[in-house]
This record gives C-alpha cells, structure tokens and sequence, in this order.
C-alpha cells in the first residue's frame, strides 16, 4: 500500500484482435530487459476475437528508462499486433475529485479510507450542487466547491467545474451519489474516468428513485451498480454489483438504509479497481482483472 | 415432514385493513377454543394500511370439528375485521402438475426432492410440449402427457391441459423451463396457483435470451426469479430471488451453467414456501412467511 | 428515524416457558388499554419449550402512564407466565462508547453514520488503549480518552475505564476492533452490553490473527462476526455474520482488505438491531426479531 | 459441453519455484510448434515464491504428437525450471465412483446432471454401505455395488472397494455424503482424487452432526465445504465453500433442509472445477483457475 516500500511498477493494459503469440511476445519483450513480471492476467473473448491483457513488472533493473517504454512498446510490439494499450506506473498517485449532493455515506466511507490511507490516491476536492455537505469535507481538510446548479446555468457551471478539474489536474471524477445529470461535454472530457454509484441492479431501475420503484415491483433482491458514466442515462460499462436480500418486511425506508451499505462498499470496490489499473473497457463492458 | 407423525395443524392466512385489537381477536379464538398455536407470525404495511397474519395451530384438542372451522372463523372474526382469508389443514397433500419443455435441471431437482420426501406433494402428472423428457418422467415412474403447441393450436391444446389438470384435481402448476406463454383462460384458472421460474433477476431481463442480454450488458451478477404468473409476462408476484457473481470470464455458456443451479433452487425454494402456504399475495407482491 | 417526529413507543422484550394463551394476554393488555401495536413478532423455541417475544406500540393513546407501565405489566401478565422481560421507551436515545485501538475502518463506519443522524443514538466517548486515533475523535468532537494498558496496570485501568462509563451514563459498549481482552468486571458490569466484533465467522478462527490462520487453511470464504462478549473469548452470541468469497489471488493483504468491509457493516448491523431493541439473548443464542 | 465437437486441447497444469520467463518459455513452446493457446492463467505465491500455471491449447495444428508432447515438455521446459507437472488431454473423459450412504440429494444432483450430459464424465459404479440408495442407481441404470462396513470388516471391505475401482479404471471418487471415514490405504491410493462434501464452513464444526453444533452456537450463517480427502478428516485442501443466511428461526430441521440446497451445489461445483482440471493443490490449499 506504501509506495514509498514497495518497488516501482509499470503496469501496461492492452486489447487487441486475438491471435497466437502474443503472451509470448510481451513477456519477451519484459523478460529480455530485465523486468520481472509481478502480476500477468490475460482474457480472450473468443465471441468477438478479441485479446485482452494486464501485465505488471518490476522496474527496478529494467533496462529500458521509464520515458522510452511507451515508444520502445510501441514499436517492438504494439504495431505488428495493433494493440491499444495505456502505460502506468504505481510511482504516479492519481488525483480525484469527489462530486456530492446531500447524501454523506458513500462521500464518508470514501473520506475514511483516503485518511487512513487505504487507497495510493490524492482528494484535491469535493464539488457539490448543494452546501450540505460542506461540513463533512471541512472535517477531513478537503476543499470543498459549491457550484449551485439549475437548468439554466448547468452548461456555464459543468464549464467551470470543468476548469477546476483542468487545473487541479484531476484524473478521474467519482459521483458519490451526486444528484445530477452530466452533460457531454464534461463527460467526453473524461471517458471511462467517472465513476457512478447508482442504487440499483442494473439495467432493472435506472433513473431516479429506484428503491421506491423496487419496492413497488415486490423484489426480493436489492443492489447497487458502479459504472462508468456514458451519455446515455445508468448505462455505461458495469464495474462492480452486489445485492442483499429483502423481505416484505423491509419499507421503503428499510430499502434505502440497507442499500445504502451496499452502495458504499460497491463505490469503494470500484474505485480501488479503478486505482489498481484492473479495469479494461470493451464495448460497453468491463473486463476486471483481480 | 411426515404428515402421519407430526399432529395435525391449522393454517389460515389473513389479510384486512389494520386496525387494533386483530391479533388479540385471532389468538382469542385459537386459545379459548383449545387450539395450541405452533406459529404466528404478522405483518403490516403502514403504506397501504393493511393487516397480514399467518397462523398455525395443532388440532388435536381443538374443539371446533374441522369442516365447521371456516364458517365459525367468518362470523365469529373475519366479518367484523372485513378479512380475506385461507384456511388450510396440513393433512391435505397437495397436487402439483410440472410442465416442462427441453431443459431437465429444474425437472430433475423437482423430482429428487419428490422422490426423497422433501416435500409433502403429490405429482400425478408431468406435461410437455416436447417428448424430450419424457425419459425423465419414466424414471420416475411420473405419466407424462405430451401437447404438441404450435400458434394454430395453442388454445385449443391449453384447454386439453385444463381437462387433465382438473379431472386430476391439480392444486397448483409449477413451469419448470417451461417455454410456452400461457394463455389467459389457463392464467385465470390458477391465480396465483402458477409458479413459474424465470433466468433473470426480474425486472431485469424479461422474456426471452435474458443470459444473452445479461452478457451483452456487461453485468457482474446474473438471478433467477419465481414468481405467480399473471397476464403480463414475467411480472407476477416474485416468491423468491437469488443471484451469483459472474465476471468477464463467464461466457454466455457459462452464464447458462451457473445460471441453472441457481434457477432450480430459486424454484424449488418458492414450491416449498408455497406448499407450506407461507405465501400471501398482494397488489402483485408476495408476503412470504418464514 | 427522527425521534421528534414519530410518535412515542413502548418496546417489550418477552421470554418465558411456552404456553397456551400467551400472545393474547399480552396484546389484549396493550389493545384493552388504548395501545396500537406497531410491530409484534413472536417466536417459539419448540426444543426448548421456551416462548420469545417482541410487541411495540404506539403510547399517544395509552392509558397508563410511561412510569406505571412496567408495574401494571408484571402485575397483570408477567407473573402468571413468569416472564423476564425488558422494556424501552423509544423516547429515550441510548448512550454508547466506542472501544479501539490502531485500526479505524469501523471507528469511521460508526461516525459516519453518527454525523449523519443515522442512529437514535450518543456518543459520549472514544476510548483507546493508543493514541492513533485521538485525531479521528477530535475530526469528529468526540471526547477521546486515552488508558494505557499493559499486564501490570491492565485491572486498575479498566476500573478507571469503569468510573467513566459510569459517570457517562453509558448504556453499551461497542468494541471496534480493540485490541485487548477484556476482565470479568467489566463484562459483567455490562452483561450482553457489549459489542465486539471478530474477524472471521466464528466458532472458526476465534482469537488473533484469524486471517493469517484462514490463508493457511486456504478457506474460499472469510467473515465476520459480531457478538455480545462474555468471559469465555469469542464465544458470546452471535448477533451477525457475513462472509465475502476469496480465491487462491487473495493473499494475506487482500484477505484483510476485503475482511475490513465485511467488519465494518456486520458490526454497524449489530449495533443497529441492538439500538432497535431486536435483540434476545437466550442460553448463548440470540433471536434477532427483524 | 460436446466433446465430438470442440477440437481437441491439451491441458497442463504446472507449479515450480518462481523465477523470471516462465510464461514466456512456456507460450513460446506452445506456439513455435504450431498451439493456438485457448486459456492461459498463471498465480504467482509472493509468500512461497511459487509460481502456478494452467495452460489449454488446441492440438489440431499442434506439430508434436500427442504421445510425444509429456516427453518434449519435460525435456524443453520442466527440466529447467524444476517444474511438477501434469499433462491432460481434453480427448479422455474421466471416469468417477460415488460413494453413498442414506442421503439421496447429492446423488439426485449428480446424476441429473450426468444424464443431462451436462459434465464430459462417466459414472461406472455407484458404492454405497447400505442398500437404501441402490432404487435411485437403478433409475439411472447405473451399477450399484454394496459393501457391508462395520469396525472388524472394514479393511478388508475398503480393499475389495479398491479392486473395483481399479478395475473399473476409476479416475476419481466423489464421496455424496458417505458416511464412512476412510482408511489411509484408500487414501493414498488416490491422493487429491477423493472428493469430499462436508456439511459445515470448515473450519468450523469438522466431524459428525455439524448442524447440531452450528445450532447450539447460534450462529447466523451455515456453510458447506468440498475438499480432497485427506488423512486428518476434514482437513483437506478446500475446493470450494459457500453459506446462506440463517436465523433463529431455523430450527436443526431446517439447517438440515437448507444446508442440504449447499452441500449439492458446492459439491456438483468442485466436481466441476475438477473435471475441468483447473484444481492445483499446494501445501494443503488449492489453486481454482477459473
């Protein structure tokens, strides 16, 4: 968890058309100079033919320098395989923001775990559409940004989360059941790099009040569904889902305490998948390597 | 589980709107007509206002005779409280007719339990529109009648299986797999007497392919549902749900492999609840006494 | 959840030896006396012959007052059946002290939930045999008391510990990973009034290091248990249990990473239903009425 | 699931003390002769520094026959890396004994699903030490054989078992709830080809009656546990475990009807991961690659 104790990694993701050699090829091109591969998993979707792959190594007596494995990849092994694949190390701590409304369980469960250093990330802010919630990021030392949101300001005002976010140098965004609905703009800004929390079994009860609408429908499972967020409402790529089970004795009310547990621990999951670099998105779907 | 060894019970279950003093009223007439009450258990929706109450009672110092039971309930408490009621005698062995299509694992997991004396049912008939099972049936030395169902016949054949089920004097219908949409006069004839098993988590996924879909989605656990069937497909009252975790890995093959163990058990779970008359309907959803 | 808005209620916890008439008594005393009964569940231990219930009503209408409620109740019901029972107001919010040591994953689970006004419920006091988490309790205006303790000093410090719980009007005690055992004084000062929670699912892997002793089992769950302590380590009731499923990836770090959550959420459930007064302790057991 | 219509894989299942190109050595082996490699997954002990791998590949292009591939590997690869190793082909279906005793459910739960053909196995003989379940071999037209074991008889019945087994070529045994300890002759004659189902979450509650004691402990969830044989009973490398939730309403009858729902699945589950040879076993635990 300390990286400061742990030695220093490359971590590549890759997908590309499925053919033979490819494990082959990538790790020669590791093992030749001198990386030692830490962590490999690779998946194959034999439907669509396709190669998925996640490969950590040791950089510590890897030859090549940190600044030339992205060209030194690209040209040894990427062209001939047309890979698409992304580069990182664990000596970078990703920045993110948490977007709030009025709800404090998942933004706590969040906060505890950053404080006690669960998590390799940086919280540079909290923004809300509400002042609510103020109070919990003064108690942890966050800087907190108030942008009051209403149909008609919504455009202006995502632009200027939007250069908060450029300027804070922000990675990824987490919803922690921020009550908005985010334009394109700001979510093409950061695809596959906002993480939602939404309070059902995806896809039964997307949009609001899923809870009233599960109890309505008598269910006798509850769930919560992290996802990345695409333009299209509750529809992106699935990161992590869990249920619990209800009863007829369980109101409404009941629903909305027990799924609240739910909703945290899938959010957090989520997020430490996302911070691990074990998420891979492929049409609309999530490969989650463990 | 032996009917022979266990004294014989009373059950009723009740619904009415709430008000005071109904629990006191029921006990009352169990008690101080000599009835030792094994089970209670009660219910109510402070939404919609209303009463639910399940009760067990051994008979065997019970001084009402049983076929007067009914009518000294109704005039003595139910007219008073405007209940809707049930009255049941564990010494009456209900008969359940299975229909089934090509898929065995429900079949089979139905008649182990039969076979073993898991449950307290008869089963004079096993219905198909296929001949695919039929094998299964002859194991278990189970008539199987075969209704070949094409769009020009359906409702002509469904009223043969009317015939069968009442000259066998059925109770109540459970659709294994069954991939035939039943027609309302059949519907209607066994209100929530039809216990169907479908391979989603419901309302995810109605109709058919739901494991195609559940892959294409891209979701993270995958549920199987019984329910009462009404008129609308796959939105009668669920009995019961479960699910299990799935990933990436899990082509829709093994979608369909998991998914069938937990669809016989979410099945033969709602049969035992419903055979233990700890079901009760209402406005399409299930209180399930446990 | 707010006790300002919802009407006042009585609660009763009822144990005695079973008999015929017992659910009548008791909701005809509340019926006849102008209560409305909320919640009423019963259940009956048929080995032991043993008759456990839990009824609350409404009190805006009752006609005894709230301090002749109990005399009234042994004098008319709880003689004849020789109950021991238990009686809250819903008026009065319990006092609770939160027990840790270094780790802060359910002290935060707690507080969260505290700030929020999830609870019917104060905290007086953090207590602590180290000074980590003095800065959780100050994030959060808590008083934070610090005893060290060692082997010499061990029984004089919880007599002090004593003295401040009982200053503090403390009702429970909530151990939220604290990491000593407590002396018989203090668990019989608070009998079935405090609340631990053990890193595996007990009766497996009672005492230190149970995720070290599960990874060497090689076990494909992990758990979590709550329950009340009592002089005989890790042995009291159980309250609640929950599991997550490992894989042969997960090893020591993750066991403990994923057991975190699990001890946070099944310590928080126990605390609820003990808040809620659901919880009967019955020869090392519990009936947790929900 | 159709052998006849897959093309046909080679399996092997590796472990050897971790160093640098293992991966590569072994993909490079496969494909330079001609192996499309199905499904590749590798688990690396950071602990023991011991490095697992499961490696399937198609055969139809592959240049070294099959009779020669165990030689080729051992002398090309496993020499040099320490390797154990064994080597299946997906062409040879396994065949399996069942040992049973008077419980009928896992043995309806196999057998369903070997009539189903949902597993590539065969099912030669059925052994059972009473007469009750030789009906239900009958009705699955399997040979059922009956040794009579009590404490004088049981070596030499345990032998006459062994020379049918070997007779027979049985591959594997799976014991569906027998009720016999079995002496270490039997044992080490098929080390890590002994399925067991026990009744409990192990480690808790080994041995006989584990539903009285989960019972008498209270707790709120029972389990079961499939594992390979081993000398110490109940001590064995876990396959697979799973728990459902349970309640003081539950009575030993009814953690016996529940927990016999797990003990079938978890059982039919290690069967599976077995015949799929993706079981590694290492110091008492397993590697499940899935």
């Amino acid at each position: 968890m300390n990286s400061e104790t742990v030695p220093q990694q490359a971590i590549i993701l890759i997908s590309c058309p499925d053919q033979q050699g490819i494990i082959s090829s990538v790790t020669n091109f590791i093992s030749s100079n001198g990386g030692n591969i830490i962590d490999l998993d690779e998946h194959v979707d034999h439907t669509d033919h396709v190669f998925f792959m996640r490969v950590a190594w040791e950089l510590s007596e890897f030859t090549i320098r940190d600044i030339q494995i992205a060209d030194e990849f690209q040209s040894q092994i990427a062209d001939q395989y047309s890979m698409e694949w992304s580069l990182n190390f664990s000596s970078h701590t990703p920045k993110m923001a948490i977007f709030v409304s009025n709800l404090s369980h998942c933004l706590y469960d969040i906060l505890g775990r950053y404080q006690a250093g669960e998590w390799a990330v940086k919280v540079p802010v909290i923004i809300s559409n509400h002042q609510k919630l103020r109070a919990v990021a003064d108690r942890f030392d966050i800087p907190f940004r108030f942008f009051s949101i209403n149909p008609e300001n919504k455009s202006e005002q995502e632009s200027r989360q939007l250069e908060v976010l450029k300027e804070l140098e922000v990675d990824f965004l987490v919803l922690a059941r921020y009550m908005q609905i985010l334009t394109p703009k700001l979510i093409n800004a950061y695809t596959n790099r906002i993480i939602n929390i939404h309070h059902s079994f995806l896809p039964a009860f997307p949009g609001s009040r899923p809870y009233h609408s599960a109890h309505a429908r008598g269910v006798k499972v509850i769930g919560a569904s992290s996802h990345y967020v695409t333009e299209e409402l509750d529809a992106g790529p699935i990161i992590d889902q869990d249920v619990v089970h209800i009863s007829h004795k369980d109101d409404i009310s009941q629903l909305i305490r027990k799924g609240k547990d739910l909703e945290k621990i899938v959010l957090s999951r989520a997020i430490y998948s996302h911070l691990e670099r074990k998420v891979l998105v492929y049409r609309n779907r999530t490969i989650i390597f463990d």
